[in-house]
């Protein structure tokens, strides 16, 4: 493997709406498709990043995912956005529903998008962002393939199930995204491709072994994050996702990782609209002071969630992003660059 | 202290009814606060149970806790009800929103409460309990005094913010209650007055430093359970309710624990109404196949969340409530029995 070049975020993104155009997606829908990836990119997170750009565009040569499919929205009255993505392109189908719940929000005070058979979304993190800086309160929980073993058992039958929170603040929103795995498989796979063992409690094998081989995890199921209460919270999400917009469960979950399979995972996103506009000078200053806290380790401030995706993004806008160049040399090669 | 009886869960409501009802409280409140305490106690969680009691007395005594008041609701939009809870008793408040939200949310499908202003709801999870077994989906939070230190801090900044999250399922309904720290004050004064030292990670002391002496802990913090995604978590509760409720932020934050001042955190409630009803039997039939999945230990099955309270409610219905002899004793005299 060569060593990875900075890549203009400029650069990034005309290539890759290049490559998505060729691959037949009008060019609206590639924009925000690529803007998704690489704002994942520019804050840091490769894993939702352009690395995921080829196997997109192997999903919609596939059949799996749509080039131009908006998706179809029902209103169930006047708060609750039923979606049907018919397999469209996760974020275009995602942006279509929130613009149409966060102008509703505004009227009606809360809104919900419940949406079903979207591809992936990417970060989730930049759709909270987006509703928070424009004044609403956000929660997004999306399901995944199951990974996540539960607390005191031995097979993956929960997804990592992430959950972003956007609350207005200054000077840059609230911004909470993790997901309810205390690691990604994205991590063991790069720990597996470089060799490097696994620290204890993280994964078990395909047997439901702890195990610190990395190459062994990736068949087995990762830990949920935060022990019975982790596990509970993201087998939460997995119900509550699936109740509101009938997603498939557990190991029935597909269409995330590979480029085969239909997308049956669900997405929710609940908006609010704060009585009043909120209150965003005292949550600011609240924040400050977790900020400017004593910290255990005098070198090691105490953060506050989002804090280091906007110092990445910063720089990322500088100086480019760090796109492996496999990954580049493959999604030039899609534009026919 | 003298050995815990059992005592039955009709007398315990009757002689916490009358007590309350000498305090000037009007009988359906005091009703509905006795059967919220006594539903935590039925479930296990003593420390949300008839304990509280006597203090909800001392509060109406102080001036701080209104025996009358169901609080002041004006609807923002269709879907957000904003509550002034004017110091009314906890769970009164919070039952008259619900069965409001609840209304509104089979028309609209979804409607919020965010309520300020009022008195500890006691136990999230029997709101969640409730409106899951009526078929609608609930995630409930509020807010608490600081106890919890941000991950890498030293100070107690953040409540322990809990998350109740309730979805429709057989044979009961899937319910999630879990508080934000690693551990409650509560079970660090339990450790303290038997002498008990806590567990490393645990808490700090009153100048941040780690401690495992339980009595030191009482006035420093608090760990948030699963590390920084928790600390995440947490404090993305605390922004979101205070966002929406215009409530107290971090060491602000008052009248949960003590008798004497307002009560000035936050609660928020939003409750979905399942497009078609939701899917019920998948979700049951999925939950079954967790409890039912192989675990670690042989000996201790993979359960769900809401399983033990569940279980220990039935055993508390036949066999009575182990209310600690000092408690009960405080609650006959409050009674005049």
């Amino acid at each position: 493997m060569s060593s990875t070049a900075l890549i203009s975020c400029e650069q990034a993104e005309r290539t890759g709406i290049a490559a998505l155009v060729r691959a037949g997606v009008p060019e609206t829908n590639a924009r925000i498709q690529v803007d998704l990836l690489l704002e994942a990119e520019m804050r840091g997170r490769a894993s939702h990043g352009m690395l995921r750009l080829p196997r997109v565009i192997q999903r919609i040569r596939n059949g799996v995912a749509s080039a131009t499919s908006e998706g179809t929205a029902v209103w169930q009255g006047r708060g609750l956005l039923s979606v049907d993505g018919e397999q469209g392109l996760g974020p275009v189908v995602a942006l279509s529903a929130l613009s149409q719940i966060t102008a509703r929000a505004k009227e009606t005070g809360v809104a919900v998008a419940a949406i079903r058979n979207n591809n992936h979304l990417g970060m989730l993190a930049l759709y909270a962002e987006r509703v928070a800086a424009a004044g609403q309160v956000i929660i997004a929980l999306t399901t995944s393939e199951a990974l996540v073993h539960p607390w005191g058992g031995r097979k993956a039958m929960v997804g990592t199930n992430p959950i972003a929170i956007g609350v207005p603040a200054q000077p840059t929103p609230f911004v909470l995204d993790m997901a309810t795995g205390l690691i990604s498989m994205g991590q063991v796979h790069d720990y597996a491709n470089r060799g490097k063992p696994l620290q204890p409690g993280w994964a078990l094998d395909v047997n439901g072994d702890p195990t610190l081989d990395a190459a062994a995890a990736r068949e087995g199921a990762i830990a949920p994050f935060g022990g019975a209460k982790g596990y509970a919270l993201g087998l939460s999400f997995e119900v509550l996702v699936a109740a509101l917009t009938a997603s498939a469960l557990g190991t029935d979950v597909r269409g995330t990782l590979d480029a085969v399979h239909p997308c049956n995972k669900g997405d929710v996103f609940i908006v609010i609209e704060p009585a009043c506009g909120g209150i965003v000078a005292p949550i600011s200053a609240y924040l400050d002071l977790l900020r400017v806290s004593p910290a255990a380790d005098p070198s090691r401030p105490v953060i506050v969630p989002g804090d280091r995706a906007q110092s990445q993004r910063a720089r990322s806008t500088q100086q480019g992003v760090p796109i492996a160049p496999e990954v580049w040399r493959a999604i030039r090669d899609l534009a026919g660059e």
